[in-house]
C-alpha cells in the first residue's frame, strides 16, 4: 500500500498544455466541445502525452461485501441478496452486465467480503424469454460486435472476513481486515492493468452498503450525517430515520479521523469501499483512469485522497448519483459528474453509461483534424 | 409532407404497461435506473412492442445550409465555412466523424441549402500527424470494431437554393422552398430508415444557424428574443447584442403565427431547419426514434410538434445545448436531456454522445434476468 501510494504523482503539465494546444486547431469553435475538452486535457496530463491513448480495453471490478450493520434495518433487503447478485454477475444477467456488454467492458467479481454462501452459478433464462429462448450466457440477443470478443464475467475469491461488524457497536474492521481489502483491491487493479485495461470501472455490491458510504462522506468531509444519507436502493421514512441516526451514531462512537484514511475506512467503512480505495490508488499510481460509478465509489474516493491528493488527478466523476452523499463527496473531490441520469444502482452501471464520453473525448484529439489540415477557415 | 403527417399517431399504451411491468421484475430496485427506465418504456410504446427493437444501426443525417442573415454580421466565421465543413465531414475529419465512428453510426450529408461551391473533397491529415503519418481516410488510429463496418460519408446533393434570404429584410424562403425542404427532409428518413437504420440522429451545419434557429423557438414558445438567443460558436457582446436585435426584428417583421408551422419556417427559419422537421416527422410516422441535438434540431422539433403533437411521442433529447433557446424549446416540448456537457458544437454530436444511453435503455429490457429467473430474493 505505502509503495503504491509513494509511486502517484502529480498530472503533467508539459502533455497538458499540448492538449490545450490541439484543442484550439481543431475544426470546432475553440470550448464547444464543453466539458470534453477539459477532460482531454486531464486525460493527457494522466498519461503523459498528448494525444493520450484511448481508454480501452475497459474493465469493471465489481467489489461485494456484506455489512454487520445490516442488523439495524437500515433496508428492506435481506442480506442473501449480495450472494446472489453475485451469481447474476456471473450468470451476465444483471444491468451491470447488460451495459458491459455494450461497451465492450470485462467484468471481474471480487468476493472481498460477502458473509452468505455463493449460489451455484447457472445461467438465468433471458428476460424476454420466449418458449424455446436460450440462457443468457449461451446467446445474448442483440450483442453488439464490441461484446463479443470479450470475456465471461470471472470472479476472484479474496474474502477477508465474512462481512464486517456492526459499526453502532464496535469498529466494522480492525486496521489490518482494512489494509487486507485495500491491498486487495490494489492486486485487482494491478492485474487488470498488466492484462491490457486502458481505464479501470468501479462496481460495487453489497446490501447496506449505503450505509457506512454515508459514514464516510460524513467523515471525510466534515458533513452533518442528514445532509449525506439517502433512501439508497429505496427505504421508507422510517428507515430512513433510522439510517441517519445509526450513522451519527457511528460518527459520534468512533470519532474518525480524516487524516487517518485507514482508521476511518475500519471505523466506518466497509471491505468493498476499502478495496475500491486500494483499486483507485493503483490506478493512479499506474497513471490510469478510473471512472467512478454512484456514492459507494465516491465515498471510497475520499479516501484514496485523503491518503494522496494527487491521486484525484485519475479520478473521473462518471455519474451524479440519486445519493445525496455522492453530490456532497463530488464537490470536495472538485469533481463535476459527466451524466446525471437519477441511477441508484450500483454495480458500475453509471459508470458504463460514461465511458463513451471519457472515450469520445480522447477520440477527439487523435482523429479530428486541424483547420490548416482541412483547408476550413477560422474567424 | 401531408401522407407523412397523417401517419403520426399516439405511442402504444399496452406495450408501455408491458415493458413498465418488466421493469419492474427485472433484477434492480425498482426505480433505480432512474431515466432510462421511462426512456424504456416510451420506445415500447413508439415501437408497439416490449421488448422495442435495440436502436442500431444509428444513421446521422447532418442537413447544410446557409443563412442570408449572414449579412447582417451575426457571426464572425465566414459563410464559406458551411461548404469547407461538408468536405471535412467527407473525409471524416470532423468532431461528429469521430463520434459516429465509435458509435458505429453512419454520416449522410445532406446539402439542403449551401451558399457558396463545395470543395473537392480529399481526405485531410490526422490531428496527431506524425511523420509519414496516414491521412485520416486511410487509416483511422484507435477506430473501434464497431465503427470498421460502417460506410463512408456520403453526399446527397438536394439543394433547394443557394442559401436562404435574410430574414429582416424578407421572408427567409417561399411556401414552396420550405415545402421543398422539409420534403427532402422526410424522404432521406425514409431512404436511411428503409436501408435499415433503427434511430435517426439529427445533424445540422449552416454557419449563422443559430439566429433563425432563436427566431424559431421564440415563434413558437412565445418567449422574448433575449431569452432564447445565445452566443453560438462564441461571439461577443456586441455582436450578441446585434443577434438579439435581429431576432427582435424579424419576429416584428412576419409576426409568424405558430398553428401554421410551415409559414414560421419559411418567414424566419433554414433549409436545414426545415429538412429537420421533415426528418423528424418521417422518422415518427414509422414509429423510429430520432435523437435530437442541439438547438438547431429542437427549434425545428417545434416545428415538428406544430404540425402534430404526436410527432413529439418519436423524440428523445440528446443533450442540453449551451445555447439558451434550447433548454426553452426543450421545455415546451416536455423533453428532458440525457446528457448535458455544455456542448455547442452541433453537427450531431451531441446526440452521438447520448446514443449508447438510449440503446442501453433499450437493451435492459432485452437482456436483464427477471427476480424469478435469477434466484434473487425481493425485498
Amino acid at each position: 500500500m505505502e509503495t503504491t501510494i509513494a509511486a502517484i504523482g502529480p498530472l503533467d503539465e508539459a502533455a497538458m498544455a499540448a492538449a490545450r494546444d490541439l484543442q484550439a486547431r481543431l475544426t470546432k469553435p475553440a470550448g464547444s466541445l464543453g466539458t470534453l475538452e477539459e477532460l482531454s486535457v486531464r486525460l493527457a496530463g494522466l498519461a503523459g502525452a498528448c494525444p493520450p491513448p484511448l481508454p480501452e480495453p475497459a474493465a469493471v471490478a465489481i467489489f461485494a461485501g456484506d455489512h454487520g450493520v445490516h442488523a439495524q434495518g437500515v433496508t428492506p433487503w435481506p442480506q442473501e441478496v449480495t450472494a446472489q447478485m453475485i451469481g447474476n454477475f456471473l450468470a451476465g444477467g444483471a444491468v451491470v452486465n447488460a451495459f458491459a456488454r455494450q461497451a465492450g467492458a470485462s467484468v471481474t467479481v471480487v468476493d472481498v467480503g460477502v458473509a452468505t454462501p455463493l449460489p451455484v452459478s447457472g445461467p438465468p433464462p433471458a428476460a424476454d424469454a420466449s418458449p424455446g429462448s436460450p440462457a443468457v450466457a449461451d446467446v445474448l440477443p442483440g450483442v453488439p460486435a464490441t461484446g463479443a470478443g470479450i470475456d465471461a464475467p470471472r470472479l476472484v475469491a479474496a474474502k477477508v472476513r465474512a462481512g464486517t461488524r456492526d459499526l453502532t457497536v464496535t469498529a466494522a474492521l480492525t486496521r489490518d481486515e482494512a489494509r487486507a481489502a485495500v491491498e486487495t483491491g490494489i492486486r485487482v487493479a494491478d492485474e487488470l492493468i498488466a492484462a491490457g485495461a486502458g481505464i479501470l470501472l468501479t462496481g460495487d455490491m453489497g446490501i447496506g452498503n449505503t450505509t457506512p458510504s454515508a459514514a464516510l462522506v460524513a467523515a471525510f468531509t466534515g458533513s452533518d450525517p442528514a445532509e449525506v444519507t439517502g433512501r439508497g436502493t429505496g427505504v421508507d421514512d422510517e428507515t430512513y430515520q433510522r439510517k441517519v441516526d445509526v450513522v451519527r451514531r457511528a460518527l459520534r462512537r468512533h470519532q474518525p479521523e480524516p487524516a487517518d484514511p485507514l482508521g476511518v475506512l475500519a471505523a466506518v467503512g466497509g471491505l468493498e469501499h476499502a478495496a475500491l480505495t486500494g483499486l483507485i490508488l493503483a490506478a493512479a499510481a499506474r497513471r490510469t483512469p478510473v471512472l467512478l460509478d454512484g456514492v459507494i465509489a465516491v465515498s471510497a474516493a475520499l479516501a484514496a485522497a485523503a491518503f494522496t491528493p494527487h491521486a484525484v488527478g485519475a479520478m473521473i466523476a462518471g455519474h451524479r448519483s440519486a445519493e445525496p452523499g455522492a453530490t456532497v463527496a463530488l464537490r470536495h473531490l472538485g469533481l463535476d459528474p459527466l451524466v446525471d441520469l437519477g441511477l441508484r444502482l450500483g454495480e458500475g452501471t453509471g459508470a458504463l453509461l460514461a465511458l463513451p464520453v471519457v472515450t469520445g473525448a480522447a477520440r477527439v484529439l487523435h482523429e479530428v483534424a486541424t483547420f490548416d489540415a482541412a483547408g476550413v477557415a477560422e474567424k
